[in-house]
């Protein structure tokens, strides 16, 4: 395996990176609802932990019914189970989306880089 | 455990995000390197695959001797064993690290998603 992969994102509704990047611990996308969008469906997930960073515009997320403001700079954490869906305020959402396996971190930084 | 944490982060040369948020598939920082400034070591890792996105500004990667470029809307997946330090051009260079176990994802996305 080639020890690193590189890509460019450009505009677009949604770019996954899994394949693009031959990634092995996660799969990340890259999305943009438009103005008044929403994710069009509830999910939740069987063993992965989400992380959302959002980049540009404002929005809100409701999870398990309770509804948290989102603008640029804004980081979150969703369990599995949780129920979420996304949607976008008047100048559209800009985020990213990354999916790991919950509970699959061992040593990270400090306990698990070479220097 | 909570279904979900949030936080905001703001401009800064570091922020960790395992703790903030309560990561246990990742750990991710959000890093702003000044003109000219490069992360002042060169390191790899034992078990963690990185990968990296350049929010804004230009620089460039080091990894195993060979030079990549960097600019805005870039991803780089980068090997637990490469060995790769960072670097900023004129204008600096702000990036997201996600730190995630190798070979660590099962399913995603549509083979994990409940709907």
């Amino acid at each position: 395996m080639k020890n690193f992969n590189k890509t460019h994102v450009s505009a677009g509704a949604r770019t996954e990176l899994h394949d693009l990047l031959k990634l092995t611990g996660a799969e990340i996308s890259v999305n943009e609802l438009p103005a008044g969008g929403c994710v069009p469906f509830v999910h939740s997930h069987k063993q992965n932990e989400e992380i959302y960073a959002i980049l540009s515009g404002k929005g809100k997320v409701e999870i398990d019914g309770e509804i948290v403001e989102l603008a640029a700079g804004d980081w979150i954490r969703i369990s599995p189970s949780a129920k979420r869906q996304f949607f976008a305020f008047g100048e559209g959402l800009k985020y990213i989306c990354i999916q790991v396996k919950a509970n699959s971190l061992e040593g990270y930084t400090a306990s698990d880089a070479v220097i």
